[in-house]
């Protein structure tokens, strides 16, 4: 067991930020990895993902620790690093990058940066021995997630993508109750995400970064609701977008995308994400019911009912796997590295998610349904 | 003034299915159209809506009158004229339709029929001098509309659709807070309206009767609500639809459609419809905030909310134009008679929808977007 000083430090510290999350009793916690260490991640790309919320919840988790942060900020990861009781050889430029292969404190890197640096990253990391979990989207193409696939396989790595929903409670909730079949025959799922975009200036507002504009951000949520809500996958899409190119945030990349998938069952998800208003909800239509989410994929404060017609009864989930879903998500990829297991949302996942991506956007140029399933 | 036996029977037999509502005092009442007349309608079509819905609502009404009934089942024609006071006369069967010319009590025929009645119906009310209440759908082609337009102009009748939620109050203040900027630059509507069939034997479900499925009955309501609320008119649409064929209820019309609509402004409605699942909801998303209504076209219970992430504010409408949104509807049809006005939802405003709806169905077919406006 290792319950040093870097734990007293980083338990104190996520207690100021949270402090009813850390409430839960050490005895509670279900036992350590073989061998009894917590496996050590990497940060690399200390923006507001990587630093603001990632960071501070190894504080809740049982298998992972933060031991490196890799940054093209010197002085922030120094700062970073003295915050979390890591050493300044645990402070890695972009430059000094593929170093961490003789740091055998790092198991895992986690990378959070822009879309566009996925596939570099996650490929370098591979090759330098470390397991991988990839923000979302995966990458900017499904070529490039296919090669991240290739070299962790290669490199006989895990790989897993931030799909922080799968470790949510809420949402985990929505799923367990669409396949008990609560909503009776899913006909229909209706999902919006989106936010109000402010800065022009955005590295998600620069193409060349971001791959894309609302889809490739919120849009990801829309979609893989639209999946993990009907459990299918799709064989058909149509989109059309919307963006005002002289608003100086949408020079670049598209404001709104509205599309739906059509599933194997008959089932239809309408889709939609935006980055000039407020949007956040699930909504899954059965011929028996529904099952609804509002906020639906937040960090947190997320609602969820059931009813036949309307909001009829809101429930409390049961709690997920990991104190948060942050936590859920570090420990899954710890966990599966030393029981040998694949993630459940692995490379393969955000592969299928970027296949459906770039079939959106080209529906939406060429106004036509585009298949899915390889029919004409 | 007018309120000899016939109103004192209405007004009892309304107090007993709606209590509530007939507490309006008749001093609160608008001035009745010149010469105090209450104008005359014939009900065609003795169905669920027109003797369970419609004719009720003259209890509610200020210048609006049942005057006659017209159906096929002579029994029930009796039965309902001496419920409300009516003579034997008052009772036609559809071959002695066009007799009503000889009526001068009936200003106003309202078509109740099934959809692919409508044109038939209208055109002879027209013909026999009579103006025109029509329900949506308005008929169940644009050839059909043009022809009754043409037919109500030629004989000099108005003709309004049926359109009740330009008289419904939550529907009102939606549009309202929409054309005020309440919500900002409106980018977004969403609206979804659909119930679960049941027998497979009604109208509705039949194409000769209905001309289609859920989109020629509940999807009215969407399309509406997404032209209402944005105040805009399409300029392209994209639809998929959904239908197990092998549900009995379902070999004829389609179960579920799908389709977005663009606007000139650059806003997007998100549209859908179906008979397999009950949702009644509209959604405007506008850069500043939000205005929902769920459910939102319902006979009675509707609700509204603003807010800027969700649903934070829920807003008590002031009263619409009648004691209900059936009479208000009702009387304005008398009330444009009797000014040489235009209904605010006139043949024209029918036919839009109707050209929309061609639309749907030609681009879920095609799987493409067909365009609106003109352009290739």
């Amino acid at each position: 067991m290792d319950f040093g000083r870097r734990d007293f430090l980083l338990s104190a510290a996520a207690a100021a930020v949270a402090p009813q999350m850390i409430a839960t009793p050490a005895g509670a916690q279900t036992p350590l990895p073989a061998g009894g260490r917590k496996l050590g991640y990497a940060i690399v790309g200390l923006g507001s993902y990587g630093l603001g919320v990632i960071i501070p919840e190894f504080a809740h988790c049982q298998h992972s620790k933060l031991v490196a942060v890799v940054t093209g900020d010197a002085a922030k990861g120094k700062r970073v690093a003295a915050e979390h009781g890591l050493g300044a050889n645990a402070v890695y430029s972009y430059a000094r990058f593929d170093e961490i292969r003789n740091n055998p404190e790092i198991d895992i890197v986690y990378v959070c940066l822009p879309n566009s640096m996925h596939a570099e990253y996650t490929i370098r990391a591979a090759k330098a021995g470390k397991h991988v979990m990839c923000e979302k989207p995966m990458a900017i193409s499904v070529a490039e997630c296919e090669a991240m696939i290739a070299a962790c396989r290669k490199a006989d790595r895990k790989l897993m993508i931030g799909y922080r929903c799968h470790f949510e409670p809420f949402n985990l909730e929505a799923m367990r109750l669409a396949r008990s079949g609560a909503a009776g025959k899913i006909r229909y799922v209706r999902t919006e995400h989106g936010f109000t975009q402010g800065d022009p200036s955005k590295w998600r507002l620069k193409r060349a970064l971001s791959g894309g504009g609302s889809l490739m951000d919120m849009g990801v949520y829309s979609l893989q609701a639209a999946r993990y809500m009907t459990g299918e996958e799709p064989i058909a899409v149509t989109a059309r977008e919307s963006t005002d190119r002289n608003d100086p945030r949408f020079r670049e990349v598209e404001d709104m995308i509205e599309w739906n998938l059509e599933f194997p069952s008959g089932a239809i998800a309408g889709c939609q994400s935006m980055y000039s208003a407020n949007q956040n909800h699930i909504l899954l239509m059965g011929d028996k019911g529904r099952i609804e989410l509002e906020p639906a994929t937040r960090y947190s404060g997320n609602h969820i009912w059931t009813g036949k017609d309307g909001r009829e009864r809101e429930l409390t989930p049961p709690p997920g796997p990991g104190v948060t879903q942050f936590a859920g998500q570090l420990d899954h990829l710890a966990d599966c590295i030393v029981a040998g297991r694949e993630p459940i949302v692995g490379g393969e996942e955000g592969l299928r998610d970027m296949r459906i991506v770039e079939a959106i956007y080209r529906s939406a140029r060429e106004g036509r349904t585009i298949r899915l399933d390889g029919r004409a």
